[in-house]
């Protein structure tokens, strides 16, 4: 990989790492990449086992430790969990077990929401393992918000749609109408897109919901978060040369091509795809904790 | 697990296995379980990394190799292949790898359609994996139908509808619209349902259709065949018992419960799930061709 770090311990020259279940993380990576302009960027995409959303919360602790995992063995000097239900239920332990700063989306995505909100209710849409972890709606508790002004859907089939792209079709209006009548008639005055792929289906959403009604994804506030943290650990990347995007899958999806470039807004030129062993490698290398051996990480290859 | 078979080369009282991606295969599951009322089957759903038809050959593949290697390191005398895209794609390299007799779905479907048919057109319908590998198409061909009586299509949101429980819903309806308007137009008089999860939208296809098109799906023709296999091989079980059911998942999904019991016609009372760790060792332990290595298999536990 032309963005591997060869020293063991990641400086401001490493690129950061980002992953997500998917494709959905691209929309991460895009708002990255217009805030930290000079900053190299490797993406991983857990395209073999998507989607995590309907899925356990252990069986998504345990791939979000390999995909986290691999990233740190390529020496990144972060990694951005770009996907909210790996967010929800494996932040904590990636925190404990990753020796670089580990960032989610569900916090920047809350902070984003009460900075939107005109006083009125914030609505929260996602996958089901996201939205029954109720971490946003904890989160908005936690910063005051009384509960009777926050309300959540499930909207399963948004991500199928959107790997689909279909967007703009009447099957997607459709499931619009269908997930988010309740949350309308609770007259929202912010909704927050707590899936990252659903501002693929900003579109859909507004014209439903109406423009009153404020549309709320973490990607730039997650941005900001990331450069705040690279700046306190001094480990931005100065210098002129524009950064580098680099592309793992695990999988490389029939319809690859298409749904990528829809998600990142350009082609994607280049990417390197994993096998299972790889991953299998990735999760047993981090260690149960933040002892010496969660730093020992293999030469980038 | 009540199912296991201790002894080493398994006999006429080993279960049958089956697989699938996830709980579709449950539907082939319930036929032969009707036509085989004695047999004991043990049941794999690779529900933490559901779906495959979307994903590429080789993961299918590699996924396969590890659902069948569980199977038989559980004891099980045959392995069916409960998932239309892991027959696809992974059918021979199972039969090359496995110590037992592995069956897959599409030779049944295609065999079931051309007994079905009464002249005409023949569709076949499935995930881009199913029909983005032409075997059923090469199936009918090779069984002399010309490619102009032979139509295909993809209905990748087919599946995520089906484990939403939205059979019979606007956005069923819609989508059957969507995906079959090109086969009905083309005057079919069968359609292969080439896909584990595609009879719980039959109501919704055949109301499309109309009554003129006869649906066809493989579970009973299979059953019928695994039949013939077991007695072929010797490896019936006689005996006045009842055969039991037994359930293995890599991941208990949210929906579960109600999912399963869709699938299966009845509640599934007893689930045991298996780690990634489980996984990774069932396809190790299968080796690479029919040698020595490839009947090891580790006690049941």
């Amino acid at each position: 990989m032309a963005l591997a770090d060869s020293t063991r311990v990641p400086g401001p020259d490493a690129p950061i790492g980002v992953f997500d279940s998917g494709l959905g993380g691209l929309t991460v990576l895009r708002a990255l990449h217009e805030r930290l302009p000079t900053e190299d960027l490797l993406y991983f995409g857990d395209t073999a086992r998507v989607p995590y959303g309907t899925k356990g919360e252990k069986t998504v602790r345990a791939f979000a430790r390999q995909d986290a995992g691999l990233l740190v063995a390529r020496g990144v000097k972060m990694v951005v969990v770009a996907c909210n239900t790996a967010s929800a239920f494996a932040l904590a332990h990636l925190s404990d077990v990753l020796p670089v700063p580990v960032l989610g989306v569900i916090e920047p995505g809350v902070r984003a929401a009460l900075a939107a909100t005109r006083g009125g209710t914030i609505g929260v849409i996602g996958t089901s393992g996201t939205i029954r972890s109720g971490r946003y709606q904890q989160g908005l508790e936690a910063a005051g918000l009384p509960a009777e002004r926050i309300r959540a859907a499930e909207c399963p089939l948004f991500v199928p749609l959107v790997e689909e792209g279909l967007g703009g079709h009447a099957l997607a209006t459709l499931a619009v109408a269908e997930y988010l009548r309740p949350l309308r008639d609770a007259g929202l005055d912010t909704l927050i897109l707590g899936c990252t792929h659903y501002p693929l289906l900003a579109a859909d959403i507004g014209a439903y919901l109406g423009p009153q009604v404020r549309l709320v994804d973490s990607a730039e506030s997650l941005a900001s978060a990331a450069c705040v943290a690279l700046a306190d650990a001094g480990l931005l990347r100065s210098g002129p040369r524009a950064g580098r995007l680099g592309f793992i899958l695990s999988d490389i999806p029939w319809k690859f091509a298409e749904i990528g470039a829809r998600f990142l807004g350009k082609p994607i030129d280049d990417v390197e795809s994993v096998g299972l062993d790889e991953m299998e490698e990735a999760g047993h290398a981090l260690g149960s904790g933040r002892t010496a051996d969660a730093r020992i990480r293999k030469d980038p290859s």
